[in-house]
């Protein structure tokens, strides 16, 4: 059998659990060998490290990733004046270069926490995508609508025309994916939100949209159309197609049983919700609903990494449950992991360690004091790791990232371009 | 002038707010040193790197260091089912042998993150104090008196002869600092804690005890004493000398106004209260009353990183008041820093930067992607930043830990002793 990659002996997060003593071959993009033996005469470079974890790569379901460059720009704000007095008029200044050196770092960051596949959502998507295929990141791009018109159409809105952009640049490519995007209920009126399904369907892409974000969102909503976002959106027919709603702070029974019967993945983003104020999601009462996690984007977290969202999800499911048992370990993995692959829906062929599936994948290394002892992979991954652990990260079968390095690309010097730029347009601190 | 140490044009958070570059030198374990000039002729040590923030040593107010041979030995649990099947069997299996070793590693990891002083309580406290002395961390340790009896006394509770034998053993220590320990108003009775607070104020040591962590502790206590935990432990005279209450998750207004009036010092768990689903505490609310921050054992959080606690502190403020201008970073920072020197008793000499003061330090590097760019020190620290990314840490003027290693003490064989003893002892996953 030949590969190109071995991982020998490592304890792999496999579909059924945690299995130690396991060898996984990856070959052309795809893990091709999942075994408890070695295979023979493989060719490979064998990757043979003590007390590591293999997991499969994480998928972060909910960014803007190009605000790397407004990280820590606007922290402790009321939202209207976070969103109004910092956030817009320094979007408005970013022009495309700021956006792909954003997202370049952003990027990087995520990878060396093991993502190795994003769902985003700005504006410059080609800036997005050639980030991304430089970094050699999944990335679903999207622009959300906003349209204060009478109905959106693809030649009077963004979100449309940088859609089919991202369609015609990068047709069936293994890592940039263009998905339609529905800002939220309040930036848009009911014949934008049917447009933009009508269009999503048609071109054969996902939406991606914000959904019951605020208790403001919600009562807005009810007031003006006398029913909520989800039951609002339904009704143009949003659902008919495969959504990804993020957020989902305030749904109801009829929301969520709406919500499983279209099958929409739900993106439950802690920390954003936290750090807004906007408030606690009932996750554990999404069940039947696949469920990702996201870090929206980094005004609003300020960190790229998963393993730090896993965490808040676990902690805040417990604290809102006020049971311990709540949200276990094992069900918060599934969401950064089998939950991000529905969220790109590729539910079949990512997001597990599997003969056949992508080679996505993030080596932990455990041998580490803040990692001992080591009773439970599963708890540790969720309440001790950080994305610092991860040493190795592999997309499509491909090494992007292995302490600290990032092959091709020179992450200081992608960061000082950043830096710089912010410097010039909105006054870097340090 | 003669220094030990100077850390060159660094980013430095002085009591009054960050200033670049910062000349700081250090000389005989004190700061004697703060300006913007750097000292002539001073045969120190420099320390001059890009883009460094230099902070003061955090302090952890509230751990049990040892439980680190039980990270993740029971998670997911029941509080009940936590305690009585598998953390009171697991402690009663650890020896000497395996609180030194547990401690021992714990107290890496902490200094690893910027940890220069603890708070902590447990048993067979020469064990803690030995480790403490080899890694070279502050360390305030106590017994927590648990006791069913009609009244606890020094020759009947192990609580009061683990004082004695610390503070035998290491009188005017600048690292080992004895506390009296009471556990809680659930643990023994008003003669108890009345015993307890006489003996701390005969003997000049500080008073650690849990205080109204849960909402069934409070309602207990309301039904067999009349009132709340607070004003039972009040009306004993607990109060009469320094305390510091870990938790305090359920306090009243006039709880509060106790703790004001007492001088007493909270520790604040938000980790721990979340993960064994306890309840988020009214931080905002206890104006006036010194706050500090702290882990928890590592069997309810599971890391001994204070980057967490902060980032979570702000987070759990913010959606608790519905208000995301809550809890801003400033305020985290000065619990974790300012506050933590309140917990030991020390607000005067420690937990800041400034001539006189110990030389109880962390540096954090700021050139990495993950804090790239930086518009404000604070909020990096807080929402941004890990333990990880502390390069360096010094106690009482000395380089305790730098890049991963621990001057005079083997990381590797530190864990390594650790699982081989928690293998034999609980049996390891991996």
């Amino acid at each position: 059998m030949k590969l190109d990659y071995l991982f020998a002996d490592v304890a792999a997060l496999l579909p059924e659990g945690v299995r130690k003593g396991v060898y996984v071959g990856v070959a052309d993009g795809k893990i091709v060998w999942v075994s408890d033996e070695a295979p023979e005469e493989c060719g490979a470079r064998v990757i043979r490290r003590p007390r590591r974890v293999l997991l499969p790569g994480l998928t972060n379901a909910h960014t803007h990733i190009a605000m790397t460059a407004f990280r820590g720009y606007a922290d402790d704000l009321p939202l209207q004046a976070w969103l109004n007095e910092k956030i817009f008029p320094a979007e408005a200044k970013l022009d495309a270069r700021g956006v792909y050196l954003g997202a370049r770092l952003g990027m990087l960051e995520a990878l060396s926490c093991g993502t190795t596949a994003i769902c985003d959502a700005y504006f410059r998507l080609t800036s997005v995508a050639k980030a991304a295929k430089e970094c050699g990141i999944r990335a679903n791009l999207c622009n959300m609508l906003i349209y204060f018109g009478e109905g959106a159409a693809p030649d009077s809105d963004n979100s449309f025309r940088e859609a089919l952009e991202v369609l015609e640049a990068y047709p069936d490519d293994p890592l940039v994916t263009a998905d339609m995007g529905l800002h939220a209920v309040y930036t848009s009126g009911p014949a934008s939100w049917r447009k933009a399904g009508e269009f999503a369907r048609a071109h054969g892409l996902r939406l991606h949209l914000h959904l019951s974000e605020t208790r403001q969102e919600n009562d807005d909503c009810r007031k003006q159309y006398g029913r909520s976002p989800t039951q609002a959106l339904a009704r143009e027919g949003v659902f008919d197609g495969p959504v990804l709603a993020a957020h989902g702070v305030y749904l109801d029974d009829a929301d969520r049983e709406l919500l499983r019967t279209h099958g929409v993945t739900v993106a439950h983003n802690p920390t954003s919700n936290c750090k807004l104020a906007s408030g606690i999601a009932a996750v554990q009462a999404l069940e039947g609903i696949p469920t990702a996690l996201g870090t929206d984007g980094m005004a609003s977290n300020n960190s790229h990494d998963l393993f730090g969202e896993m965490k808040l999800c676990a902690l805040l499911g417990k604290v809102r449950a006020g049971d311990a048992a709540a949200l276990p370990a094992a069900s918060v993995v599934r969401m950064a992991t089998e939950g991000g692959a529905a969220a790109r829906g590729k539910s079949g062929c990512a997001g597990k360690i599997a003969v056949g599936c992508d080679a996505d994948l993030a080596l932990v290394n455990f041998d580490t004091p803040a990692l001992s002892p080591c009773y439970d992979v599963l708890s540790h991954l969720v309440y001790a790791a950080t994305g610092r652990d991860v040493e190795l990260t592999m997309t499509a079968g491909r090494v992007v990232y292995e302490n600290g390095e990032f092959p091709g690309l020179d992450a200081e010097r992608c960061a000082a371009e950043l830096r710089e730029y912010c410097k010039a347009t909105f006054g870097e601190q340090l």
